[in-house]
């Protein structure tokens, strides 16, 4: 008999990814899949992608989660806590929302509103020391879908000393998964498709635990939606600091990594073919005109932004192969 | 030890999908994969979403394919009967091209020109009594994507004297994946995106492969190019015969089938639901204005429709479990 | 000084395209466009297409309306009767929704609900003799998109005796700003990209407008959602009865029509062609395996479907050139 | 009688764009428009969006383009400068292509290769003092795409002292027909939807022109392959010099000018509300985070990135009203 595992808010996108991972993966037993609206409804009414899956939605309490061994929470932001205050402490919960992601609680309450949860461990397990952590966690905060496309990218190349933490500008472009399935007319197909929008520019809520993430102590980022469902890509720049090449030490830092794939110089990331895959790719350049540092970071913002990455750590959490139920390869085109 | 692979044609869309299939299946080695003018290219030059994948494609030849207990034809049509003739009788081929499709060499010679290269099994398994007989065969032709779609769709209502076979009118869309990998002026993502283009409409070359594999023996088909990488939708009307219902007769049909899945009533398939998956999902009813029968069905033109339908031929055919290395459930959205 | 006209319903997505339109025609002044909840705002927040435009929505009432000579209603559907009422004789009205297209009342109930308001004279100038009947008309039933789409393909068959109007088979694909400007979550861009989605299958509202405007007796016609924002390609099948000539039944029906384009033999329709024109392109053949009669038909929703038509109208209600402020052309890619 | 005008390189998707506007341009009148491969095609074959035009391409030379009073050269980069050799003094010419855009001839041939053929005066009628240029000008090169999208959220930050011209960082994001027409395989529609993809990284050949007309000494720009056909959308950053507001410059800067809209505070430009129009819109703020300056500017890379640009020029090169027959307002959704 497998680890009983439970995800809370299953009719979200990421929700409905968790569900079509934990459904191949050889160790993790579904248990309960909750929601809110939509308890009560088969699951196929919610993700028809799942058709062939006898599963039915319950609703999101203690009682139908605690039977598990390791919850997942997908639920919007700020609604975490509370879902986890009730559960017991040997319940592992991995949390896909932003709750307990930073450590500065006056960054929380600014950019989210309500009080400061609380931090667990940060769940970015390619980033230097953090996958013994996540293993000895109980309580692990899943990155968010833009900081672990951008902290992939950046992380090492400050770390090393090539790029100035407090000179860094990113332009991100998401596909529409990543806001979420709320009825809203911005996000209708009329509106999205043949059109690139940047939203909540010059003030994104994700900077700060993409600072925190980095080690960046400056840095501007213009969040783009873009005409597709799935993907995020990422052009990340930051002012060089001293002569080393950062393709070599983003190939140095991920080289034993399973999902992070430096690409052979001259191919250039691009998102539909991390689409599906728990795998993110990065290539790095200087420019030739101002010097900068240029990196290029994509990934399945469902994936390794959310869902696949969660699965990693839960893996990571329960003791198995870090891989196993999630594919490096993605599904293109 | 497992059992020995190879693809031929690995550069194209069907291809590249075989080898994402491949890659993760448990009992398939992967020994060679061939190409004509990428031979030499490493595989993720031509296809990025296989990055972590160490193989480089070799020149289609004999020599290379020998090798395999079973290999893959993934050619363009009329080109699998010269590779076939030079394999030795011990390997076992899955043809995803059309050459050995139809009975009647006239009709072939008719639509696709050349020479008929002759009649293997027909690999739709789902077809009463077929999966026997390629259990038993050591050379399968694949099904076409539009035959697959609309044959799951429509052979069991004319088996069961529902649908009348001289009056049948199809219009199905596929995404541009089904056009291949060619470098054409009307494939262009300016071209398509935002458009719907039917194309040889009046005389396409998959009706006799339909006409022989439903029974139907009068049926018109339009094709329309829709504006997404992948999925076929086919809206299939007959006249009906008697008042049976529909849904029932597709339901006992494929009540026992691991991908074919007759959806809740109300519920209408769409493509999206089986993106990546190896799934077929059919609804019908009766038309309230004319009578008519409409069955919607709809695939993954690369899964089901392709490579998936390949690989499910292939573990028949090795004496693997049908559905190993195949997945029942869509990536979406 | 020029024709003073009115929209109700300038939040929607034909009530925007009018918007356009009208900004753009030489002799329509434009003195009021009214909203509901968007009612105050300023055009470019709800139109930001529209940027330049200096107007204000104001709320749907008698008063706002009735200083003009002309106003168009783009209401949803059964909101029109309500608010003609309130409308001086004097001024004329063009109606974009379904209220008063059909002549049948008990189908109009079946179909729509609630009482049915009455029937106006029926929009679409290339049905014969009706251009001049619209001339003469103050009130005016504008065409439904798929309608348009349809009835132009089929209706010179049908009375030209070669279609049998007892035997007629339509699938018609529509882009998503057909489905309203309404926040739900099946037209959200995550669930509509990559994706085709049938609905109401077996029984679409529309059908007895189609069979009223084209003479079909009998008439099976399903819809299917597409990604992209504009367009609908119909096709249109029938039995043939007659040998002649289907494409030349057509081009001689519309061979002095400015918006109506039989497309050289060879060349089918195909939506992007058409979008943001008020043209309708055309293509007709015989099937070679069925010998059934296969048209295919596209145009804009928003154009000829809905808004420039209403335009169209507004032209020959208002004695001006039928063209004026109308493009033939697309804007493609 | 009108102007006459002739369009060299008809067949790609400016040279579609060109005729389209100048179809229903009320002074210029279309004598010629040529192409290469295309040479005799009719245009509806080339353009199915130009239905209803009677016209027939020609061959390119300078026979059938002399004939002409002004002259567009919608040619491939490098081919402009051997045509506008065999023109007469007398013909007016507009440039679409970059080969007379640069002042320095050593930057020229860096970034395109070959002999630099000269300098015309550069048609950007926005930027300070330069319409008074372009009137008087007989020859003009028209701006790249990305150059006029960059410039016009650039040059009066730079100007104005607000932004440091040695730290600028964009990202700017295109939709495929700024790709051009050529069939290759990476513009395919399977390879471009669903997917983003950067290119040229680090060395993009448009740097020059935009440093030269916005004042810029030092600047990365990365540019990204969007899945939509038309549209750019750039995200402009600088290094703040001053504490004034950049939203107030851009503002001032463009306060009479028809085609450059700043929008209201807190509307942010995205590329839909600008295709099919000759607009470019525009929004700027101060991150929060990091200090810098962020433009965001979005424009139809076919409509004021060249075509409705090269129509703007030739009104202003004729003496005619600078907005004759070109859209203010998008076609949109």
């Amino acid at each position: 008999m497998g680890i009983r595992v439970a995800v809370a808010g299953a009719s979200g996108y990421a929700g409905g990814e968790l569900l079509r991972l934990l459904a191949g993966h050889p160790e993790f037993d579904l248990v309960a899949a909750t929601a809110h609206s939509q308890a009560g409804a088969h699951v196929t009414a919610v993700h028809p992608q799942l058709a062939g899956l006898d599963l039915t939605l319950s609703a999101t309490d203690a009682a139908s989660l605690s039977d598990a061994d390791l919850v997942f929470l997908a639920l919007p932001h700020g609604q975490s806590a509370a879902v986890a205050a009730q559960l017991p402490e040997s319940v592992k919960i991995v949390d896909l929302g932003a709750d307990f992601r930073l450590r500065d609680a006056a960054l929380w309450e600014r950019y989210y509103g309500g009080a400061h949860a609380g931090t667990w461990t940060y769940g970015l397990p390619e980033l230097p020391g953090r996958r013994e952590l996540i293993k000895a966690s109980d309580r692990v905060a899943n990155t968010g879908c833009y900081a672990a496309t951008i902290t992939l990218a950046l992380a090492p190349l400050i770390a090393a000393g090539l790029a100035d933490p407090a000179d860094v500008v990113v332009v991100a472009s998401s596909g529409t998964s990543g806001a979420g399935r709320s009825a809203k007319v911005n996000l209708l197909a009329s509106e999205v498709m043949g059109d690139l929008s940047p939203y909540k520019v010059g003030a994104h809520q994700h900077v700060p635990e993409i600072k925190q993430a980095t080690g960046a102590t400056s840095l501007s980022m213009t969040p783009v939606l873009a005409p597709m469902p799935r993907g995020i890509l990422a052009t990340v720049t930051a002012r060089r600091l001293t002569g080393g090449d950062p393709r070599e030490v983003l190939a140095a830092a991920y080289a034993d990594e399973p999902f992070v794939h430096v690409l052979p110089e001259g191919s250039w990331p691009h998102t539909a073919a991390t689409s599906g895959s728990n795998s993110c790719h990065l290539q790095a350049t200087v420019d030739v005109d101002s010097g900068r540092l240029i990196v290029v970071s994509a990934l399945d913002n469902l994936g390794k932004g959310a869902a696949g990455q969660a699965v990693q750590c839960a893996n990571l959490m329960s003791g198995l192969p870090e891989t196993m139920g999630l594919s490096v390869f993605g599904v293109a085109p």
